[in-house]
């Protein structure tokens, strides 16, 4: 499949290594005319550039946006905003745009924001995204822990509020933290207290530079400092 | 990365088309020597296989299993059993094996079994996971409708028991329901009477023959014999 003239596509790349990315997310970045790369203003390169390096070529543009990291939702769509303005100038211009994303461009993505200041702009025909996998998903594949089956249920959340954690460990079989770097102290606190480090597992950086395994949260280790933090936790199992 | 001799390997393919497989995915299925295709016996052909078509060759052996339909954990698991034997068989006499299957290896996949069956007989280092996109990421992309973001929880569970599904709205910001597919007039009449409709959307058969979306199930649409289902209810947002 190819970037056509005039359309725009979130790709997601997956988590962060060359090879998780499927092959419609290759084929979209290396067909595309423009690149949007998105960069947060506290990081010094794109890890969602250097992971598509492969695979871009000559006469490619490729644009970083950096977007700020304040938990601030206007702020945050109104930086987005000017960027949907490059992109319908340059589809207007007969190109064709993609925008990467580490990850899924729908689960916990700089990607919403884009396609949410793209869709008043833009016939949805003209809007595409691309599946990726997601950190979540990575993680589990490395430590080789089964998500769901069944009547499993799994619940995705970020571990920024330990409390709504813990309110939720009784709402699934699965549970899944994203976001749980800063206050993963506190988290393995409330799960020891509830008997759960035995189930719970963490990876760090997962499929990036650094990555780190943390397979039973019940055996020490030194977490300090490591943030692209994935926290799984079995509650329990539904079989039929 | 090439499948290793003696090794194991459990590759999730993505949704169904042969592009949505990632570059990983596509590089142990080129590199094994064998490799397990399940097939539903209510199922003429393998699905999985006929995705992976492209990227098989000769000298490589594919076995089909054949697995029961029948909600029996025991029954399954037994069948399984046999599979672990074949493929412990295989690598013992040197081979790399994968087993293919549709989605993520980890979530609501026939993997998990093979994997449950293999973690007595297998030291942990042989066995490998390679992530692919599931079907609710690849219905979500075809819709393009937001999964989660910011502080958003998304909860991911069969849609079998219609009563368990109505509970679950109020624990989470976004619901998809995988296995909806019997269940889908029950599921859209619940959803009628508490004034989601339109915030519910379906997919069927996502990025396979027969694709069908059903974009606002506040509109009708005749979703009668249809399985492959995901349905993805968006109830609220939470954002910073």
């Amino acid at each position: 499949m190819k970037a056509q003239a005039g359309h725009f596509y979130a790709v997601g790349i997956g988590p962060g290594a060359p090879d998780l990315l499927t092959l419609r997310a290759v084929d979209i970045i290396k067909s595309a005319k423009m690149i949007i790369a998105p960069r947060a203003e506290t990081s010094d390169a794109s890890l969602a550039l250097s992971a598509i390096r492969p695979y871009t070529g000559i006469g490619q543009e490729i644009v970083e946006h950096i977007y700020p990291m304040k938990r601030d939702n206007e702020a945050t769509l109104a930086s987005w905003d000017g960027v949907a303005e490059k992109v319908c100038a340059a589809l207007s211009a007969g190109k064709s745009v993609a925008q990467i994303t580490l990850g899924d461009p729908l689960i916990y993505s700089t990607s919403a924001y884009l396609l949410e200041c793209l869709s008043g702009r833009l016939e949805p025909g003209r809007i595409h995204v691309v599946p990726g996998i997601s950190a979540f998903q990575a993680s589990a594949a490395r430590l080789n822990k089964l998500l769901c089956l069944q009547e499993d249920r799994m619940l995705i959340m970020p571990g920024t509020h330990v409390r709504l954690v813990e309110q939720s460990l009784s709402k699934c079989e699965t549970l899944v933290l994203f976001k749980a770097g800063k206050n993963l102290g506190a988290i393995r606190e409330m799960l020891k207290k509830r008997g759960l480090l035995e189930q719970a597992s963490a990876a760090f950086y997962v499929e990036q530079e650094g990555e780190a395994i943390w397979r039973s949260m019940a055996e020490e280790f030194d977490h300090a400092g490591k943030y692209m933090t994935i926290v799984i936790i079995r509650t329990g199992r539904r079989t039929w």
